[in-house]
């Protein structure tokens, strides 16, 4: 196969995910369970050479986003403070042995106030803005940690991070809830009803969590409605929280696929239109756009 | 030592708790770590008969209340259904095989709309309803799943459960905030902080859970003080939710120590006295009452 110019990496706490480029093109993917939450310091390098190995046969400068840069990675790169570029100065190289390898690592980024942190989601918000030039308004990105981005002349102006996510996961599958929530399988119109339901009356969430545990006994709620009711009921808590990131902006969802779907749902339901962009896209758009100020240098 | 005259018996998900009894006097008192969760059906009979054998020589009657009626216990003693007395008609004979045991069992109460229910807590308002005759208010039961319950002329009204108690846990231990959360210890001036914030602005729930992680990466932000703010944005969007019960009512908390008087301070916030009773004299005086009720029979 043809040597790859470079490498993409895309590297959280629970997966590494690396792309062979050739510009902006890729040439080839791969990716394995070695996430930054499994690996020690030693770890990184040679979880990457065990998928770009054969990628590679001479000097190769590679391009790294996500959990491989905090204080717990490969190397920290220090976050950069809001406002500022999604892609910031301030790009680390990480110690790599392998002689053909040169490592560099994105900050994450930062505000003082309210405190709040990402990392890897403003590569994919940089990518997101080199595909869509000038685009100023409101970028969420659905998670494990939801994140709500206002992004204006190219910056990042400030953020907000929501656990919906994880909540949904730990409330889904640690509490007594379990009982009475299906793994999988879907309810829209109890999708819908736990969204009006707590969006309207957001104060009374940790009052309706209960409840689908006592409907269930008490009535006949099915272990699908009440598991998409759950998720209703987080997403449009949510939705109350974050009303002042979207209301009268324009919204982008970066996010693949049917976690994504909910929040455009949910958002048409309080006439936000918003658009949806692919996050691997953005992230490879992103990771491409450090590459080539990394060859600037 | 003296043979008890009866056995009360609190049989809750994770713990079994038993008292030898002569009418209203403890005479001994023993527990266990066998709960209704640790046991099969056939499980139930040995696991009592291993803390009380040696406190019975003939027939004798016990009374229990708490998980140990569900529908995952040793005999399901099927819900009363609200408004009712906090021990209404229905208790149940489990089956055992000792000649010597009688084992009757209390039925949990259940609301049908919006659907809740609670199995223990209503043996503890039937004992503080029998130490305060002619009490009508709200009492609140503070625990894994707090109930707030509305009591009028020796009935049950309506009542209300949060998870608060099970959501701090899990959140706590089971989310990334773990690694910003201390086990233990307290900070009352971060519980007030917490109190206050989620209180006034209750629909900002989500948004404030993240930010004890990210203010304990950009700020400084102490495991102690993010434990103790959990705590207080955890009850103070639980005492929004609830002000339907609460408000402009006498109250009674009812339970031991550390909890009990978190909800007592966050509702002296509020302007809202409430008196204080303890959770296990309750429990006793509640099963008092059950088995005066069946020795009529």
């Amino acid at each position: 196969m043809a040597r790859a110019e470079w490498i993409a990496i895309d590297w959280g706490t629970s997966n590494l995910r690396v792309w062979a480029m050739q510009g902006a093109t890729v040439l080839n993917a791969a990716s394995s369970d070695r996430g930054m939450g499994r690996l020690d310091r030693d770890g990184f390098e040679p979880a990457l050479v065990d998928l770009i190995g054969d990628w590679i046969d001479g000097p190769t400068m590679a391009v790294a986003c996500g959990m491989v840069g905090s204080r717990q990675g490969w190397v920290e790169a220090p976050y950069a403070t809001v406002p500022c570029a999604a892609l910031p100065e301030g790009m680390v190289r990480a110690p790599a042995a392998d002689p053909r390898l040169t490592v560099w690592v994105i900050p994450g980024l930062r505000q003082m106030s309210p405190a709040d942190v990402m990392r890897g989601e403003e590569t994919q918000i940089a990518g997101f803005l080199a595909l869509n030039p000038g685009w100023d308004g409101v970028i969420c990105l659905p998670g494990t940690h939801t994140k709500w981005v206002h992004v204006s002349a190219g910056e990042v102006i400030s953020f907000q991070t929501f656990m919906t996510g994880e909540l949904f996961s730990v409330i889904g599958t640690q509490t007594v809830l379990r009982h009475s929530i299906s793994a999988d399988g879907w309810d829209e119109a109890a999708y819908g009803q736990g969204l009006d339901d707590s969006f309207s009356r957001p104060e009374r969430l940790a009052a309706r969590l209960f409840s689908l545990r006592a409907e269930a006994l008490v009535s006949t709620l099915s272990p699908t409605a009440a598991r998409a009711r759950l998720s209703g009921l987080l997403i449009g808590s949510e939705l109350a929280a974050a009303k002042p990131y979207w209301l009268g902006q324009q919204v982008a969802v970066i996010g693949a696929g049917t976690v994504a779907g909910l929040y455009i749902k949910a958002l048409a339901a309080q006439h936000v239109p918003a658009i949806q962009a692919d996050g691997e896209r953005a992230t490879l758009a992103g990771l491409t756009a450090a590459w080539r100020k990394l060859k600037e240098i």
